[in-house]
């Protein structure tokens, strides 16, 4: 975790941002992808540096607040005395030739996203950030906090000339109490390097995302970010401890508390869980992590129908209760394309209209698979799942999580693809998949063949969390098809009390969409904190 | 869950407001006890009922706010028909005789505090909430929100004479979803029977406290409670999915969101998550409930020192992992007074300086045994237990519970006792006790006879939570112990990074002695918010 690799890992970072047509459609723009397989990494990383469409061209009505001022030369040289490393200032004000540079901080990975700043700062710590802010609130200046810049939503990059306030040099664990799990580490260290450093001391991260090799916790807090882990260890807001952050005023917000009862006051560190960086920058956490499970097994298997799909869900959170740790669907079409694009042998013989995958995390192998095997036994008995296979190592189990994790790439495979991470009651959740396949085969745009440009509707998810994504899987972006999904899902998603985002946040992407999750009377309340915390608008995004 | 009930329950609770001369000692105001067990409420539920001192009287420092209107026989008029229903206004403004029905109101369980509230108003309904608040507010009338008034700080009931708006006529379950385990329910529904009716489920309520009986879902939320399936469960900040609260200005903040994933904006629910109603009263919440374990062990066992307390706490975490349900601590002084009072035989031969007892919860009854034996041959075999035992039966079962929670009784059987529930970091948990003991037998003040106040120090509390509960045990009531006490327990807290209220919160109790736990910028933070919600001091206690 020391300086040096992180400025590598940054600038690799450049690599995968490249060009891309998405970037120009607006309907894509608010419905991004949750998970990319490293496989799908490694091509963005390897292909040529392309420049991204400016997010000002994409999105014309988006005017610069001018109240905010042009980064002068001389505030360039208050902020390199201020941070006195080199390292620390990234600047192409007064230094035209590092314009290039500026590019990996510019753009989102998606390479939909892209702004014009032109200074990168990289405090080295929360003094630091808070002398940076202040400075920043005093003169005007529009600043962009930035994480891992692994955010799918377009928040983690500027739109104007704000200044980047990169978090990558304050990348430390500072304590870890290995009785209580207790963790404080800064904002800017990366999450598998701080989950492989619990690893070795028997604990885990409450969270897992496939964005890890590059996002950081102070990232993922700030983004309130879901994950993997949900279903087992909660939401961040109940193991999150503490928080340091700074406001826009450069006030240090010094609740890095450790301990997991604490009632005295109002738990303000919780509105920057999930604030998106906009009413302040954290800069430390403190975490209660989990001992690491011994034991994981896994199951796959076939079901006749959605009602079977949410018996089986209340029967493993029976039977298994302790020991579940995911339960994720599928449905038969996302496997369909998987095994299109794979090739693979699937596990099951027969084909069933929905699919599920079971994953249990304990302490003891020998019980884990008693109760696994025992609870497949009884739901095949009793017909609510069809047909099941249990992984018997570990290469099994990367094979059958492979038929999940493989459904985000096999679904672009085709040209495109249109993508909702939503969360919905589960009683209606696969509806929205039905209904909106209906609506496309209604208007005569799916087909097998080329003059149709949707190929398939497929739907999956994180069950266990109400988590569901639809992809309408596409051969060519088509207006005709926009025009069904768009706002038809999200207002689907209003009638039926969801969540427009699950997982994600807002960030550019969402921002107008937010009344069909929130009411009138929260978009106000949510104006008010905003309104007290940066009142001038010293944070933009 | 019938209005009816919850009338007879808020009588009944009446009866346990008696005289004590513990109110007229400040010192002891500002430290709570933790749990009572049912039979010491028996007690003070069939005791007379006498008169408890003002709290005015008490703390004649704390001045009525000018500002604040006095309710007049127009305001109460105007209640009257806002609210309807007789049950709905309790009235000594203009009828005298029911002067005597407002004590259960103004007097806190624990007969610390008194109020001179005259008028009781009971809304049956959010909008009834909002008309309230907003017509109080616009007159300048002071209001104080009451649950089941089952808290330990005095946070329940008026100081002067503010209107007390008491939640237990919004006792209703709205609705449960028992696929995803969400419950959706009035505030003023009590915790045990919402729990019942979750059992019935096959669900449990992610907390419990000694409270059950008569705490509200509402009050608990308010004051974040923490209870004995923190460990477990986790924090409400967790899992509480949505809230729906009432804010000084009538303002309906309605955020009853029923997912797990929503991330749509700042969490301002989370605000009122332990704001204790001093920012706005909660009406309704939905929360996420745990599936009920089929499966309960529990062992006791006797450890040589601290150090090897935190090892077994270690080793628990590790082995017992999922199932792990409660590790509390006791020492020996504590056992040895229960010892005394009850006259038990002690479920271990010998005598160890600290004792540990166990609980798991699983969904395999065999495993569990086994999992719980091997972990207790493995800790015997590396000598950090020195000897257990583990329940066969339910009998057994409750016989261990009850030499933990037989401390709080027991404590108190020899006059009284100063109590202390604090959170410290676990390396430094025990030595509080150990250090506090020092000081007080450095004074001469702790001994075997009846010329010495204290009788003992001894320590226990929630090991998994690095909650401790500190009793000083003594004769009577004494200045001399008092000044060793305070503020050096606080001063101590503060230097080892601890809280001063691990769980009851501040109430009127702990409210000057929050800079011992938060910065002077969280305490700046946290005025904001109160000045953000409630300008005109809508809402005081």
């Amino acid at each position: 975790m020391a300086s040096r690799s992180r400025i590598t890992r940054a600038l690799t970072k450049a690599d995968r941002v490249s060009a891309s047509t998405l970037a120009t459609r607006p309907s894509l723009l608010s419905c991004a992808a949750r998970s990319f397989s490293t496989s799908t990494r490694r091509q963005f990383r390897s292909s040529a540096f392309c420049r991204v469409k400016f997010t000002t061209d994409s999105y014309p009505e988006i005017k610069r607040d001018s109240r905010f001022s042009q980064v002068t030369e001389d505030h360039v040289r208050h902020f390199k005395e201020l941070l006195g490393s080199d390292a620390a200032v990234l600047d192409a004000v007064t230094n035209e030739a590092a314009a290039d540079d500026m590019e990996p901080f510019n753009c989102d990975w998606m390479r939909k996203y892209r702004g014009h700043c032109r200074l990168v700062l990289k405090p080295a710590s929360t003094e630091e950030v808070s002398k940076v802010l202040k400075f920043c609130n005093d003169n005007m200046l529009a600043v962009v906090p930035q994480g891992g810049n692994t955010g799918l939503v377009g928040g983690s990059v500027p739109v104007f000339d704000e200044i980047v306030i990169n978090m990558s040099r304050m990348n430390k664990v500072r304590s870890f109490d290995d009785v209580s799990g207790v963790l404080t580490a800064d904002a800017g260290a990366v999450l598998e390097i701080v989950d492989n450093y619990l690893a070795e001391k028997g604990y885990i991260f409450p969270l897992d995302l496939a964005a890890k090799g590059s996002c950081h916790i102070g990232g993922n807090v700030a983004t309130n970010a879901g994950g993997l882990r949900l279903l087992r260890y909660g939401s961040l807001h109940g193991s999150v401890l503490g928080v340091e952050a700074v406001l826009p005023d450069g006030t240090i917000v010094d609740d890095l508390f450790k301990l997991r009862k604490n009632n005295t006051g109002y738990d303000i560190k919780q509105l920057f869980i999930g604030a998106e960086g906009t009413i302040g920058i954290i800069t430390g956490i403190s975490i209660h992590c989990p001992q690491r499970s011994k034991a994981v097994n896994v199951a796959f298997f076939g079901l006749e129908s959605y009602e079977k799909v949410q018996l089986a869900f209340r029967e493993a959170k029976g039977q298994l209760s302790e020991i579940l740790s995911a339960f994720e669907l599928m449905d038969n079409q996302s496997q369909a394309l998987v095994k299109k694009v794979t090739k693979n042998n699937f596990p099951l013989e027969n084909e069933y209209p929905f699919y599920c995958l079971i994953e249990t995390s304990g302490s003891n192998s020998e019980h884990d698979s008693a109760k696994l095997e025992a609870f497949l036994e009884d739901v095949m008995e009793k017909e609510v799942v069809s047909d099941g296979v249990v992984a018997q190592d570990e290469t099994q189990t990367k094979s059958l999580w492979g038929w999940r994790e493989g459904i985000s790439e096999a679904s672009g495979a085709f040209g495109g693809v249109y993508k909702y991470d939503v969360s919905i009651p589960l009683k209606s959740l696969y509806r929205l998949v039905e209904d909106v396949k209906a609506k496309i085969q209604a208007a005569g745009l799916i087909g097998e063949t080329d003059e149709y440009p949707v190929v398939d509707v497929v739907g999956y998810g994180h069950m266990g969390d109400s988590n569901l994504h639809l992809n309408v899987c596409v051969r060519r972006y088509d207006k005709k098809v926009e025009k069904i999904l768009e706002p038809y899902v999200f207002e689907w998603i209003k009638d039926h009390e969801g969540s427009i985002s699950a997982e994600h946040g807002l960030g550019l992407a969402k921002k107008k969409f937010i009344g069909y999750s929130r009411s009138d009377n929260m978009i106000g309340l949510m104006k008010q904190i905003k309104n007290l915390y940066d009142p001038v608008s010293g944070i933009v995004y």
